[in-house]
Parts: C-alpha cells; sequence; structure tokens
C-alpha cells in the first residue's frame, strides 16, 4: 500500500499520457501548431457532446460553465425551475438567484432522481417558465437524473432545459440533441479526465434564439463572442494551452475506442463498487446510482469524517465524504479518471482495512477473493 | 538553432522545475498535502503583491481577473474613467459599458504613456468619478503608465484606482499599497511565469468599503464568497491543484531570491533587447517603454505579419507583431519566464537573420559580438 490512490468523483487520476503532455515546454496559442489543435478539439468536443451544434471551451472550473450556461440564455425577472436535489442543485439555484431570476426550486429528498412527472405538470400549471435546470448527475449524492424524459417533456414546451453535466458527460451516454437538451455543461476534473480549469458548454438551435436577447450582463462568459473567436480559428481570451493539448489526446483516446466500449469501463467500475459495498457490508445511499461516483452508507457508529480521514493519512487512500446534511455519513467513490483494476481492488482492500481497524467485522481473504474474481469475470478486452 | 524559443508577451516559457511539477500525479483539492500549499500560496502571494491585504486566485484568464475586479466594486450607472492606450484598455471600458458603467474613455495616442495631469483635470471636474482604471503595462503598445503617480492623485478622490498588472505584476515594482492600488490583478502565464488558467486578485481597504454595496450580479468572481472560503482554508470552487503547486514553487523561489533580484533580471533582459534592437537598426515603438515586453518599429519596407511567421517556421522563433491598428508594424518580444542568456542571444541572432533573409543589411558578425559582450558585462551573480 505505497502508492496514492485517488477515487474521488473529481479532479480525477491522470493518465500517463496526459501527465506528460502537461509537463511539455509552452507553445504560444498563436501558432500554426496550436492552431490545428484547437480545430481538432473543437470538432472532438461535438462528438463527446454528441451534438450537431458548436461547442465552447472556458477558462474557468466547472462552476464557471454554470454560469457560462446560465447567464447566455438569462435575463432578470426570468422564470427558473430549479430541480435540487444535493448541493450542486442548491448551488445553481443561487447562482440564478444572484442573476436576478424567480427561481421555483423542485426539492427532491437527497438521494432520490427527480420524478419527471412532477416537472411536467409544474409545467402545466407554469407555462410561462423560461428555463428548467438540473443536474445530470447531483454529485453530493451520487443521484443520476432521467434526463431522457426531462427532455422529452420540457421540449413540447417554451422552457430550455439546462443541464449541469459536470460528472456526467464523458462519464455515461448523455447524448445532447437526441436527449432534447438546450445547455450543456462539462467540466475538465471529471469525466474529461483532465485536472481542473476548464469547463466545456452547448447550445441546442433553441437556446441560440435566445441568446441574442438574453440581458444578464456579461464579458467573459459571453458565448456570442467566444463563437466569433472561434470561428476565426482562435479563442476569445488566451488559450489554457497545456489542459487544451491534453484534451485533444483525451478526446482522441475516446473516439478511437468508441463511446460505447468507453462507457462500459466506467459502468463496469460503477457495478464493481456496488457489488464490493455489499462485500464490505454497506448499503449504497442513492436510489438511482449514478455510474459516475457510488455513494455508501456507513454504519451509524462510525464517524465518516474520522473514517475518510484515517484512509487518506494511513492508507493513501483519497476518497469523499458527505457534504452538509450528508457529512460523516457517506463515503464517495468516483469511477472517471485513469483508473487501473489494481486500484479498485486496492481501493477495496484499504477500506476494509480501515473498516476493519474501526471495529467493523468483516473477512479480509473473502473480500480480497471475491474481488479478484468479480475484476477478473468482468475484464474487457 | 534547433530548439524552439517563445519569448512572448505571454504565454512565457517555464521553469524545468515547473514543467516537472505540472506533471506530478494529481491529488485531491480537500487533503491535508493541498491544505499546506495553499495556505503557503496565499501568504506569498501578499508578498509578491506587495500588500496587507488578501490576494484572491481565480480559475480563469486574466480577461477574467480584470472581470472579477471591476464587477466586485462596479454598480450599473457608476461613472468610470478608463485609460485607453492601447488592446487592453479598449477591452476593459468595453467590459465596463457590458456592466452598465457610464465610462469615460481617456483616449492617450499608442505607444505613450497617459499624462497624470489629464487624469487629474479630469478628477476635479468630475468629482463624482467611481472608479479610475488603467493597465500598468499596455501589453499591445508594451507601454508602462506612472502608476505611482497616478495612485497619489486618485488617492485624494472618492474614485477606486483599479489597475491591470497582468503584464507588470511580477516583472517590476507595483506595490500595491504604497501606490494606493485600490484593485491589482496579475494573470499566471505572463509575469508569475506559469502557463495560462488562473488570476489573482486583490482590493484596498477603500475598495473593501465598497464591495458589499456593489450591485453588478456576480457568482463565480463573488470575492465576499471567495474570501469566506479562504478563511475556512479552502479555495470557493474546485482548486486548480497543478497550477497551484506550481505557483507555490514560483512565489518561493521569488521570495528566496528577493523581488530587487529578481526585478534586476527583468530589467537586465529588457535593457539588453533595447540595446540590441539598435545594433539591429530598429526603433523603439513606445515612448515609456516596460520592462516586461520590448516593441520595435519594423523598416517600412518589411511586413511584420510575414516576417513573425516566417521566424516562427523557419527559425522556431516566437515573438507576437502588432495588434489591429499596428499589425504589420512592430515586434514585441517579452521579457517574462524563464529566459537563459543563451534564449536571449539566439533570439537576437534569429531576428537578425530574419531581418537580413527580408532584404535588411545587417552585419551578423558584429551583432554577435555585441550582444556577447552585452550579456557577458551586466551579469547578475
Amino acid at each position: 500500500m505505497s502508492n496514492q490512490i485517488l477515487l474521488a468523483p473529481g479532479p480525477v487520476q491522470l493518465h500517463p499520457e496526459v501527465q506528460k503532455i502537461l509537463s511539455l515546454p509552452m507553445i504560444h496559442h498563436r501558432t500554426p501548431e496550436f492552431d490545428t489543435i484547437l480545430k481538432s478539439v473543437l470538432t472532438n468536443l461535438k462528438f463527446l457532446f454528441q451534438t450537431k451544434n458548436s461547442v465552447f471551451m472556458h477558462s474557468c472550473t466547472g462552476s464557471g460553465g454554470m454560469e457560462s450556461l446560465l447567464i447566455n440564455v438569462l435575463s432578470p425577472n426570468d422564470k427558473v425551475l430549479a430541480i435540487v436535489s444535493g448541493k450542486f442543485g442548491e448551488r445553481w439555484a443561487d447562482m440564478a438567484e444572484a442573476f436576478g431570476a424567480h427561481v421555483h426550486r423542485l426539492n427532491v429528498e437527497w438521494g432520490y432522481a427527480a420524478n419527471p412527472n412532477d416537472v411536467a405538470n409544474f409545467l402545466t400549471k407554469n407555462p410561462d417558465t423560461d428555463i428548467v435546470m438540473t443536474q445530470a448527475c447531483e454529485t453530493s449524492t451520487a443521484t443520476a437524473h432521467n434526463i431522457s424524459e426531462l427532455g422529452k417533456i420540457i421540449s413540447k414546451t417554451q422552457a430550455l432545459f439546462l443541464v449541469d453535466g459536470i460528472t456526467a458527460l464523458g462519464a455515461y451516454p448523455l447524448p445532447m440533441d437526441n436527449y432534447f437538451i438546450d445547455g450543456l455543461v462539462a467540466g475538465s476534473q471529471k469525466a474529461v479526465m483532465l485536472p481542473t480549469g476548464m469547463s466545456f458548454v452547448s447550445f441546442s438551435e433553441k437556446a441560440w434564439q435566445k441568446i441574442p436577447n438574453a440581458r444578464c450582463p456579461k464579458f467573459y462568459f459571453d458565448i456570442q463572442k467566444e463563437n466569433a473567436a472561434n470561428k476565426k480559428g482562435e479563442t476569445l481570451f488566451s488559450s489554457n494551452v497545456p489542459l487544451i493539448r491534453a484534451l485533444d489526446f483525451i478526446l482522441s483516446r475516446i473516439k478511437e475506442l468508441g463511446l460505447e466500449k468507453h462507457y462500459a469501463q466506467l459502468r463496469r467500475r460503477a457495478d464493481y463498487s456496488r457489488s464490493m459495498a455489499a462485500e464490505l457490508k454497506l448499503t449504497l445511499f442513492s436510489k438511482s446510482p449514478s455510474d459516475s461516483v457510488t455513494a455508501m452508507n456507513l454504519p451509524a457508529d462510525i464517524d465518516g469524517v474520522k473514517l475518510r480521514e484515517y484512509l487518506e493519512k494511513k492508507y493513501l487512500l483519497t476518497l469523499m465524504g458527505g457534504q452538509d446534511q450528508l457529512k460523516g455519513q457517506i463515503l464517495r467513490m468516483g469511477h472517471m479518471g485513469y483508473i487501473t483494476d489494481t486500484d479498485m481492488h486496492e481501493t477495496t482492500l484499504r477500506i476494509a482495512q480501515g473498516l476493519i481497524d474501526f471495529g467493523t467485522s468483516l473477512d479480509l481473504e473473502h473480500i480480497t477473493n471475491a474481488s479478484k474474481k468479480y475484476l477478473k469475470e468482468t475484464e474487457i478486452k
């Protein structure tokens, strides 16, 4: 147990080739070499988003991308329905309010997915709703919402459907156009497998109808200006050269592998983690578990904050705990990034050892064998 | 001439140790290891800014930092005096207008520094001015403004003095508190010697009086929320782990060397470049040349766009040309980043060779000797 393992739901472990690319000598973003990379990346992002519309890059964290998605279509006093099922839903609703929207919060019990019928009913009663927004996966509860069903419902109304895909896009199928998503955001340090520092946004034609008239003041995140710059083969502001070079590698790799096979790898990791949770005598927190992150309920007599710190210091294992109302109650394990079978197996053993050290009775040998067997039988060639 | 040399005014060449740090395995930003780094960086940024106030970090380009500086103190309809002496002055004035300010542009001929008396006169006639803003160095013209004098004048009024120090802070003395600067922004890919992706902002006590009442809508760049997060030992949003780790190295290194010696290195590079410009029979464009970047006028019969592309392709030398009205007329060479004497000497020879190839008559042997002599005689031990 000498190596550090990072299985948080972002930031994620980096592919060795990404680490190499990040350490390359700097090049300027106004050079023929970078022009080629930028062109490739802007094309391949459309493949990842599964959209025919343009995808744009911002130098910012995921939250900056959420802001871009929102303020490019929002005007003060617009009516927003925000699905709030955890910390990131709360953040986005707060953000919409900060920009002057009238926000109705559809509060969903943490760990549950939103019921599409509730959204349909709200929109029937409130046909003047301008925007419906939700996380695809609510990271704080490891819960996947039914984006496909929500998209169908919202597409029949005047409302735009904005989706935070930060812990989803690149981890499991989220085809923007097929799902009638009007605004979609992804983040570099999650399923895009890079360090923190970039977010990616795309808008549907329905959204583009609204963009020129959206009256939230903006400059850094002005998507019309970014679009004009991209059309000239540039980014609007200084390009994040190291991350864009690494992104080119990641996107080419996913394209070569194919989305299906790429998603199958993540699904296998998620299935493995759920299966191992049972071996560890832990139940799953979410009633609609995401393939990007798994949340496990801890036994009532274990302080999750202490366990997480203990795993970090004693066993060099970085997982995340619960946030806000879930503090100390759950462990969250990410399935995104560069993760080997050895990482997964080691993670299971380290959690098991941690739980044993905290007084849980577990059969380490049995768990070791179960883990090895699972990984062997499900191996993807 | 086998190696690429990047002497643009940002992004800059990276220190080998920075390249190494950027390729390290990812760690999470909620770990004891990162906590220590964050604490160190937030302390040492105050040293770089020479301020007793807090310095904050945003994941964004320099333009994002300019937006943060502005919108955290601005309310719609505020009166702003914007010194516009080049492309970045224009950008900031446009930005203030996008956020609803009444902007008076103090237009200064490109290549000249603003006359502090003009600012004093404006403020006497317009005592209700809320904000005066300027670049410390206008990158597009390689021109340094008299920040010390402007600060004295503005400090006697109600107006806040906002300074874009992106191509200045870390390159030459810009002591925030001593110069009565109320808001100062720096960028990672310039004098902070890192890749693009972060900006750094700080506000004076006079500015902090205004921040709670500033009515521009904001969320991603909300400095009150960032301040609260920093006080808890966190960044508001996901931390840019690779850049912050590298920043820790850069700041520790500058601190160890001392600001004076660090600035002396940049001044020497600027002096060298001015001296070599004369050897190359080129005049300086700026009437107030900055120590961070030098702009040289090209002979009228040389197309600067073509020369720049030629130097890039044939001699592996990345310099920048002129922007907008200066397109094709000047060459700009940065003095920031990790630059060896060999880089500087090679750059002079490559420009000389390029000019010769474009029909200028130059004595290459004489230039070689002059460059060697200058570098030897001015060496900093």
